[in-house]
């Protein structure tokens, strides 16, 4: 495994009270046995899309082709795509190596948005991708119905056809239909695969791709990860089923409502903003859900640690750590020294890190809270790839303990006809 | 005021149950009148020297006279500082007009994040600011003892007293040591403001002048909402006492343990991460603490809209709003319509917004969420002054309220002490 799952501060024999007893976790590990089960059977079946993913090489050829020929006359891509659309775009983007193109995700509607787009690079260096599954999401709509003809007029019809990309889902839908009249090619997000769980698909890997990493090897590791946990005999030996364990019973026996996630690793802060939403719109549900709130070591140290440790005990802490011991720049000793800071002298910027989130992780633990930690190897395309499958199960199998849908968010489409109503009432006035 | 402050959706008259009665509110909001009380004596006394800030310009002379020096000759400007000597001059950023330097924020310690000092604008053109209140703080000087050598080499050691400030309150430290050693200007922070309730310092606002915006409205907006809450008769004509009242109404009696602030307008964002330091710092102790929860909308309503709506009821919702009807470009009518889009045919983006903020707030209430709105009139320096103000007061009245002390940090130190611990051992073993 590229990684290691580890729960040393969840139990009560390390944390006391606040941790869980033996007979409350086996239940819920027993519990993610026909999850388990579930899942091997959809995987056989093919009804769960997302399962077929990490294995597969033969989508992989194109979007490369694709991606080549970008990288070779884009100076920028801009990505038009909001919540699952652009979230495993941008958790993978911070791993593209220097000298690819900038990426640009409009995922937030603003009316002072559109800067970016208009500025930076020239519009005839510039690629445009437009993402959305269902292919009728106001946001994206909206941003496109407002670039397109900007970027017609500026590079013409012709070059329009090569500059821009939809992703949408096959069938009528207005995306289809935009990229008709605009003559735009389309790929198609598979409409078994929904968003959040998309990023293993060309939603996520064909970003990656135009950034210069390798969308293999993020298959590699997701694959790496989901055939050990379905070929596992017992689900203590899985760590998505141990984390799903442990946040559902925290939550039903300790009252542990909210899931932070504090990597203390810079390049990981977009992936917590991924990891959020698949949390947040898988299990917030039926009265049932732990609010996920991202953090980012060490920094969060100076900003909400005070909380973490003497406010209400209500969270489990997920650590991610990298080995950090030895890299990044040296703290010059003499000078260190000089200044007093012994502490600093010789040592690298790694060694700081390190020190700092054992020293977080312990203290947390000593005031009885719940931590765990993923221990990655490194931080490379497999190992993303591999948290990133880790997190869909850890999230599907949380689900199966809840006895809730995963895949579904039904308390959105209220607001979404509010919306459109308000907008109608708007035009009507004037 | 340049906001108005909106609770229709956190009483029991409009949300059943999970709302407000009167005699619970009035309870909170007499307990503000003592709070209140106790800032027109610490303005007066001048115990609380933040209390003083807004009204002070005797300061701004010598930071607009560096900030005009160095907006000539800097293309950009790196910060190396962490939580409350960063995350205000953030805030103000994300206002700062287009042409003026690039301002680069360290405040995240990493051994892959010095890329961003090392590359881009060459070095002769990078004015560095050190920011750390006590001096001592190992992560900013760690980055400064990595990043002085470098810039001294490249630049030499007269351009280098040039290009260098460091911030500091008075008294020795080893900040103070280091700029004695590379014979850098320092200015003096103050010992009474802590980093947190920093922003109307020379930490917020010397950022804010080399970015081009005008420090003394921002503070003309803070003291308007300072004077308006001192001199106001009754709490509840009080927008940050009705804020502080409800919060910590709805946490004692209605199990509200998460402040989600739901801004939606995008140059908020880092606002957000300014407030959930102030609030998580000060009020997470002893067992007290709202888990502050940044959002940003629309996007959100992508991501966590699901949970809001759907999980558990414990969350208050405070959404700032600018008024954005008929701003922002255009969606075409005819092609908006050619595609069955009739919602968003000749619509605004600020429209779209607009219509989304409000079917929002709504959705929440229906659901008997309790919402709040801040509703500003504009986004300029002075708006952002208030909101600053706003929160800073809603923050100390409810802490009043709970009884503790909003300035200290005292469950930190502990991690501190380890980490330099496990340094020392690291050294130990090579």
């Amino acid at each position: 495994m590229r990684y290691r799952h580890v729960i040393d501060s969840c139990r009560a024999e390390t944390i006391g009270d606040a941790g869980l007893d033996d007979v409350e976790l086996e239940a819920r590990l027993a519990g993610c046995a026909a999850g388990l089960t579930t899942l091997r059977r959809q995987q056989v079946d093919g009804s769960l899309p997302l399962l077929r993913l990490p294995a597969r090489r033969d989508d992989l050829g194109e979007l490369q082709t694709i991606a080549a020929d970008w990288r070779r006359r884009f100076g920028r891509v801009v990505l038009l795509g909001t919540g699952g659309s652009s979230l495993g775009a941008r958790a993978l983007a911070a791993l593209a190596p220097p000298g690819g193109p900038e990426l640009i995700v409009l995922d937030n509607l603003d009316p002072d948005g559109f800067g970016a787009f208009a500025s930076g690079q020239p519009l005839d260096r510039t690629g445009l991708l437009i993402v959305s599954k269902s292919g009728g999401t106001a946001e994206t709509l909206s941003q496109a119905l407002v670039c397109l003809p900007a970027l017609q007029a500026a590079i013409g019809q012709a070059a329009l056809s090569r500059q821009v990309l939809a992703v949408v889902e096959p069938g009528n839908s207005a995306l289809r239909q935009l990229a008709a009249a605009y003559r735009l090619p389309v790929l198609a997000h598979d409409p078994g695969v929904g968003g959040r769980f998309s990023v293993l698909s060309l939603v996520g890997l064909l970003p990656a791709l135009l950034l210069g990493l390798d969308a293999a090897k993020v298959r590699d590791g997701a694959a790496e990860v989901l055939d050990q946990a379905l070929a596992a005999t017992r689900p203590a030996e899985v760590p998505a089923a141990v984390g799903a364990a442990l946040a559902v019973a925290l939550a039903e026996r300790r009252g542990i409502a909210e899931a932070v996630l504090l990597p203390y690793v810079g390049r990981l802060e977009t992936f917590a903003l991924w990891y959020c939403q698949l949390w947040a719109e898988s299990l917030g549900k039926a009265g049932h859900g732990i609010t996920p709130v991202r953090a980012l070591g060490p920094v969060d140290q100076h900003s909400q640690l005070q909380l973490y440790l003497d406010g209400p005990a209500n969270k489990l802490f997920t650590l991610i750590t990298l080995p950090m011991r030895g890299s990044g720049p040296l703290v010059p000793e003499a000078e260190a020294r000089r200044l007093g800071l012994d502490y600093l002298a010789g040592r690298r910027i790694g060694d700081l890190v390190a020190a700092m989130q054992r020293a977080t992780a312990e203290t947390l633990a000593k005031r009885g809270r719940p931590v765990r930690r993923i221990e990655l190897e490194r931080l490379d395309e497999a190992t993303l790839g591999a948290l990133l499958m880790h997190f869909m199960l850890e999230t599907i199998l949380a689900a199966h303990l809840l006895k809730i849908d995963p895949y579904d968010q039904p308390a959105v489409e209220e607001g979404k006809v509010l919306a459109r109503c308000y907008l109608a009432q708007m035009a009507a006035v004037g």
